[in-house]
């Protein structure tokens, strides 16, 4: 289903990259436009803290006519005033004016630290130095774009699927402060499918729900989550199951890479419970395990100590139905629990734990439910990106 | 209130300690116990995977005539089956043998790796010697039982408080695992003074509240915490009142070095939020923030990066009466939000956090509650001591 060749946008989008003086080096201003009007569903983070990109994109989002994502990377403009919102309002009424598109159709995406104003001289001069090239500034492929959203990210993600004659194409970043609560980081998602807006929408939130919903760094919701989706129909209609199933997919594909780019991660891990009461159950034991900073750090150092495994379960004290004669734990297909491991199990296990990709795989024997989360080990990397982060 | 002078037990108590083959080097059994009948309270972990040494110790406490107490260092006997089960009570068995006691006035307590079985064979051994021994081999002070519990603690943890004619002797160890829920690790209190059990309970639960409970080190929920008081009466009636004062004081001082010896911690971090709509809200918000990552590595490397903390508020994204408006954001008395800090502002805000305690203090301007936690910095000895404890 995936593509060959360099990754190129879906019929009808463009984008441009430019350096804004957000951060010393690189692009760090990104848009993204539909040459075309197009439908559009997007989710936000749920902080309390949210940030005014992120207010004003709510509202913008509601029409379902998104055809522009600007972004804003290492500056996240949250906690900065009054100000901060007439400076989100004024990077989206650029964009817009350069698009010739409605200022309501522009999405405005920011990240980075909270706390600090924008530098707002900077930025107007490389906005006023873009409009005088217009649309012919816009040359940039999706790789650009997802370099252009980095902060400590140290690769860039991008994605891709096809449905039908539609193509589907995604972009996100996100290392840290980084366990979405119904939307993650910033992931944006271009097609030139053809859907209804009600599809669209649904389409989204079975996906996030399923992918970005499942992912933890560290357990820290950040104040600018965004995630949404255009689309502007220039490949004419699909299926709407299968650009459902093919959007999840492509979700996932980056809530992996997501996860595995993890601050300072040196492995994916992935946990799955099943025999759950219920999804939410399900769910809430994966988070519990793959938050757990004891399971995180035994994964690091591939420290056989599955113990801890049973310790992260352990801690959901509301969730009396789990007893611990029903439970199994297994890495991969190891079994660790309830039969105590033998000592070539245990080198089994070191192996298993070596790898790229850490399998943790958990029954309640209490019902047919079931939920994975992705995550990473925990590494003093993660210690050494934070400690100075803004220093 | 503190006494002077090398820490001595309070009037009709001794103990031993002793190597028992559960570590290489050191002492790894103890034993505490009052020469006379006494009135005992006991809280223990709410983890489903509590160990046979918790679930033997919950009945033997129901009597509230608890008269020793024996711990088991370096390995938890968790997840070890029906061996771990006739083990603890092996271990109980011989204690009680050693002392005279029924069996039911002896608590146990076992800390360490979870899922290998008990060496009996040395244990066994060593319980042998000391029977030979009897009384005689009771000559352990209090530093010397803090030790002998000790797993990853860099230092013993030992407190004392007076209150009237009475002594309160406090030890207590746990460094990493270190979420207590109505109980915290490890943490004995040995006094002379006579309560009714009744008063003596209520003042462990008070105590536990505001002290153990306020605690977090990583979020994660031993299997095995237990706090115990055991009173004698041997200096004779105190006042409940002030007995309780002094119990929550001394748990305190307890909690604080729990705190700071945190697995590869520098720094203790002290958090409060006031204003709060009930006290389940002020701990709640303020655990958020102290169990941060961000916070934590920020707080490690003494990055003034103080947006990290309205994330960490803003993340509670069920509590949707806290509104950015009325929050307030202090390092000591160093306000950062909402009003933006000065240049100079940052400096003092850095100075304050290279210090040794760090305080953040959040009012949410909602109601009148109030609650402060202790938690310590994420340090990269964190994953250096958790990355290969087993191996």
């Amino acid at each position: 289903m995936q593509d060959s060749g360099p990754l190129t946008w879906p019929i009808g989008f463009r984008a441009y990259t430019g350096h804004g003086g957000l951060r010393e080096h690189g692009d760090d201003i990104s848009v993204v436009a539909s040459d075309r009007p197009a439908t559009s569903a997007a989710m936000f983070t749920q902080s309390l803290f949210a940030g005014p990109a992120v207010l004003l994109s709510r509202v913008h989002a509601e029409g379902q006519k998104l055809r522009a994502v600007t972004t804003l990377a290492n500056n996240a403009n949250v906690a900065t005033g009054r100000q901060g919102e007439e400076n989100a309002a004024e990077v989206v009424r650029r964009v817009a004016g350069i698009l010739g598109v409605p200022q309501d159709e522009v999405l405005i995406g920011s990240t980075g630290v909270i706390g600090r104003p924008l530098p707002m001289d900077t930025i107007r001069a490389h906005f006023d130095e873009t409009a005088e090239h217009g649309l012919a500034a816009f040359q940039a492929a999706p790789l650009d774009v997802a370099r252009a959203l980095m902060t400590t990210d140290t690769r860039p993600k991008t994605a891709v699927r096809t449905v039908g004659r539609a193509r589907i194409v995604g972009v996100a970043k996100g290392v840290g402060m980084l366990e979405p609560n119904m939307a993650t980081m910033l992931a944006y998602v271009f097609t030139d499918a053809e859907l209804p807006p009600a599809d669209l929408d649904s389409a989204l939130r079975t996906a996030v729900n399923r992918t970005f919903n499942c992912l933890s760094v560290d357990t820290d919701t950040s104040t600018s989550d965004t995630v949404a989706v255009i689309a502007n129909g220039a490949a004419g209609p699909v299926d709407p199951v299968r650009f459902a199933e093919a959007l999840t997919d492509l979700c996932l594909d980056l809530t992996r890479q997501l996860a595995s780019d993890g601050e300072g991660a040196t492995k994916l891990l992935r946990v799955t419970v099943g025999g759950a009461g219920d999804p939410a159950q399900a769910k809430r034991i994966a988070k519990s395990v793959v938050n757990s900073p004891l399971v995180k750090t035994a994964v690091h150092g591939a420290d056989p100590n599955w113990g801890r495994v049973l310790m992260a379960i352990g801690k959901n004290t509301d969730d009396t139905a789990i007893v611990p004669g029903k439970v199994t734990v297994s890495f991969g297909d190891i079994e660790v629990y309830p039969e105590e491991p033998e000592a070539d199990t245990l080198d089994r296990l070191v192996a298993h734990m070596r790898q790229d990709e850490v399998d943790i795989v958990i029954t309640l024997g209490l019902g047919a439910a079931e939920a994975t989360v992705y995550g990473c080990d925990l590494s003093a990397g993660y210690v050494r990106v934070n400690a100075d982060y803004t220093t």
